[in-house]
């Protein structure tokens, strides 16, 4: 199930640029003097850069929308005709059309239109050569198009105009700033419902905006890009998800570890970092005793782990864990939100094994995987497994047996734990194959979200060794890494859009929440909260000065999950008055009894 | 009750020279030939380097010894006597002492002994001009010396010859090796032995060699210096410290975030760090987007986050806490254990408050520290109050008034929580007074565990402010540094020592040791290590083929709390064979009463 790419071949692409046309030719009914620049296809829509009369506001495109509308109903044809470049010129020129203008030049000058910063115009005006150029004429509207394009403006679909942004012309600060209008179109109806709900909800289940709304971390420009500063709230819902992998790895056989953020530089030029990988690391440190750099992996300190003391075949698998940190040096202009950092705290393990341990290794990570996401109620995912290719050999481990082995195995298990996977030839990493987890978002995104690595390089490398049955020196030692739970900051993004910000009890930062009737109640409300932490219930209490139906709306934006106002029935110790975020209804429910059935959800993880 | 320095106005500073004279003296009577180099007072005894006819093992030193004593039995008088330097290099030649002639020839040249790899020789040979040179005779033996001495022989105390090293004459490797014979020696045989008590103990309890032993954590030169590699073990005890810490500051109020490793250099030009803490952070990291600097403090971090949000007076105070991981640069060769590292993870906390709430929130911490120093069995530490001095103003922010305040303020609670403490003028921070908790460790060194900060400073630097009752803007908050654990490192290295690794039981990395009998017992024990996990009780099974009695041995080699053998009767649900590592009896005790006796042993954290 690979992410589909519209193409130019793709009848929605061809749609989706008739359907820019189409606007264009609405805005110049609209507006006659409309000097019209690029209008590509891009991913889930188009758009079209214009130089207009009058300024446009977002109020004003239903207005181009019912024009759009009222051209596609002429049902005009789309024809394409080859015109003489000079033509050309002469046509747009007397339409007052500059920017063509300037184009239909730079392709008579310079055989192309020379454009790098807007890649998408030589789609537009195509690489028919400098002396004829192709031109579609749809009723009245005329333009520089390599198509291809629908055949009449009926089979234009469902579209929308979504935005205006600003553009220079030709994204250069120096030229006139034209309006971009942004638009999407579908075939049906249905699917650009579908789409502008998915753009709604994006907005609201944005991972900084509800970071922002429920205080949870922040990034700020002192400390420095990508590095996540995490709040308390933040940091609540990222130890939860933490102590969970550490329970699910200790019932599981892991060993845990701390490992330094840093090491010299020996050990990088050992695990091939260097020079390999040098690009992505921060730079070098030089200290007196050398060089050193943070570390993009955590693999490299685990190794020296393994071989800090020698190992029976008795001790295999040994499975080495740490919730570690890394450090990717990505360029700050790529930097957004958790979603690509610069620092990242990663759910790792790696297991070494022995050869005919990796069958029931593997099998136990997937199933510790499945486990985990089905914690979370993450249902919509499958695997990719990723093999070599005997046909390139040159960018493998040359190590045919194993590979040959080791994909057996991992197919097997596949098929074995009954989950929907897919195969993909010639994608391994070098080292050995890989077990990707894709998901579909709830946005209906897919995406890569961990990775189950097998690892046949790293035993040569480290010469990570044990001694067999026999005695003997045996250094076929396979390392399996896997971080199920991908970094705390992807993880956290993807469980905020997840969620929309509702989290489930158990990751709530505040559990319950005490709205106090009046100032007399504070005190009691106060000595509730410690009786909740002491059950280990997180409990907060509303100090502020509002009204409890304020208090009770307050609550209900931050989502926390049990709301108990405190008035003078409750603070004489009469039954709580339990509000919940499913309900509008407030329900009686004894203290001892409220605190056994939150304290069951928690450890259920509801 | 600062620490003591011997002095050379000290008794015993003259006892231990005189007592390095008797050994030359003796050594020389056993062999006539041997030749001396320099022979200084150090930290609780002396030494001193000669070229001897025969090697010299460790088994000789009782024969050196008996004859010391012999010699102080005679009780010639230390006689001193000033001679002109030719006359001295004139006997010494005589006497073939080669390198006391060195040393004269050069005191002739150079006006001084040039020996500053080497610098106690200036107080051996002294600096009374180059053309005399105070010389003590005792008995047949004659030396080079400055004094003091005893008077008489038999003045010299208990005295014990320790160890033997190599030195290279005047420190360089291109001159002969000449032995070290380190020796001690104190007023009297109880001292002595105390001091001998304690050299064993610190050699038993080295926090290195128990750190190896029990594969708490290692140091790997790969890896790098300094940067502490913590393995299973150590991770559960460093984890169990840091659940406590996270415990008591929870239930303190405080709140808990997480901050990068790293920042801007914009943020230590804030704070002050750059430049002049410079030499002490990790070397430049240069980005896409300006230089990166590893933390060597969390404060800045902290008041990046106290300033993401506006305050009201009712939030304050506001107590923001970290286990928060900073980087020192110290100079390779100063390394040493987890002792001197060069990353640490801090038990820090900032607390940011009104002027008017300094009193109670320093009573607090005061009172956080004590009940952690308890549970840990603390119990010999006072503190050390450090002041500023209104003569010295400009070592110290210019703010007398919150100077006064303050300390009374500090003093105040250090006087009503009834603890003992000292007084320091003038020894304060820059930024305000502080108070020092200060340890005498079991092996009687006085140590300084953790501090407790005023910062009058960072208000200002960091432009912390809240809105007070009235509305109105208030920048007059008090930041209070606090890390009551020390650093993960520095405490794991004192605990080790303090316990001698015999961990009590809520600390120990294994809580029981199963001990299958026989092989056909392994399942059982597997089932037992299942049912202690899940009671949250750590538990282990010695899977060798060793004999139980081979297996008990280990266990209690290991300091498990808590050994139980597993044979036929166990294995059929017969009552435990407790033993535990207190005593040599094995004790016969139902399965759930054993649990519930461990989980309660744990929670009272005993």
């Amino acid at each position: 199930m690979p992410h589909v790419q519209h193409t130019e071949n793709d009848d929605l692409y061809a749609m989706r640029h008739s359907c820019a046309h189409l606007m264009a030719a609405a805005v110049m009914e609209l507006d006659p003097d409309a000097k019209f620049g690029v209008g590509p296809v891009i991913e889930n829509g188009f758009f079209y850069d214009m130089l207009l009369s009058a300024p446009l506001i977002p109020e004003d495109l239903p207005r181009i929308e019912e024009r759009m509308k009222e051209i596609r109903e002429r049902n005009d044809a789309y024809e394409r005709s080859m015109w003489k470049l000079d033509d050309a010129v002469q046509y747009f020129t007397e339409h007052g059309q500059n920017f063509k203008v300037e184009l239909l030049r730079d392709l008579k000058t310079k055989g192309t239109t020379v454009m790098n910063d807007l890649k998408e115009m030589e789609e537009t005006l195509g690489d028919t050569g400098v002396n004829e150029v192709s031109v579609y004429t749809t009723g009245t509207f005329v333009d520089l198009c390599r198509g291809p394009h629908v055949r009449r403006a009926k089979e234009i679909g469902s579209f929308k105009l979504l935005s205006i942004a600003g553009a220079y012309w030709r994204g250069k600060a120096e030229n006139p700033q034209l309006v971009r209008v942004y638009g999407t179109c579908f075939k049906t109806k249905k699917e650009l419902d579908v789409y502008l709900w998915q753009l709604e909800e994006a907005k609201k289940r944005d991972h900084r905006k509800i970071g922002q709304e429920q205080q949870l971390f922040f990034i700020d420009e002192t400390v420095g890009k990508g590095l996540a500063m995490w709040l308390p709230k933040g940091l609540t819902i990222r130890n939860e998800i933490e102590k969970l992998a550490v329970e699910m790895e200790n019932k599981d056989g892991y060993a845990r570890v701390a490992t330094p953020h840093l090491a010299k530089e020996a050990l990088f030029l050992k695990s091939g970092h260097l020079p390999y990988y040098k690009e992505s690391m921060y730079p070098a440190m030089v200290m007196d005793d050398g060089t050193y750099y943070l570390k993009a992996m955590n693999c490299p300190h685990h190794h020296i782990i393994y071989n800090h003391t020698p190992h029976s075949y008795r001790e295999l698998p040994l499975r080495i864990a740490e919730y570690g940190t890394v450090y990717r040096n990505e360029l700050s202009g790529t930097l957004a939100g958790l979603l690509r950092v610069r620092g990242m705290s990663m759910n790792d393990a790696h297991i070494y094994c022995r050869r005919d341990q990796i069958e029931s290794e593997f099998k136990r990570v997937m199933q510790l995987t499945m486990r985990l996401f089905e914690i979370f109620g993450l249902k919509d995912y499958w695997f990719r497994l990723s093999l070599w290719s005997a046909a390139h050999t040159e960018k493998y481990i040359n190590e045919p047996e194993n590979w040959e082995y080791a994909e057996g195995i991992l197919r097997a298990v596949l098929e074995e734990v009954k989950v929907s996977y897919v195969e993909a030839k010639d994608e391994a990493a070098f080292y050995g194959p890989k077990v990707d987890v894709m998901f579909k978002s709830v946005l209906g995104r897919e995406e890569t979200m961990s990775t189950i690595q097998l690892d046949f390089a790293a035993k040569k490398r480290f010469e990570l060794a044990y001694t067999d049955e026999t005695g003997a020196h045996n250094n076929e030692v396979f390392v399996i890494h896997r971080a199920p739970l991908s970094t705390h900051e992807r993880f956290m993004a993807f469980l905020i859009e997840h969620y929309a910000g509702v989290w489930p009890v158990w990751l709530s930062p505040v559990q319950v929440k005490l709205l106090p009737v009046g100032e007399k109640h504070r005190e009691y409300a106060g000595e509730m909260q410690a009786r909740f932490m002491e059950a280990g219930i997180r409990a907060a209490v509303d100090m502020t000065d509002e009204t409890v139906g304020k208090k009770i709306r307050n609550a209900e934006h931050e989502k926390v999950p049990y709301m108990l106002v405190i008035g003078d029935k409750e603070a004489s110790g009469g039954p709580l008055a339990v509000r919940s975020r499913w309900s509008k209804d407030t329900v009686n429910e004894e203290l001892e009894k409220f605190i056994a059935r939150a304290q069951k959800e928690i450890a259920d993880r509801v």
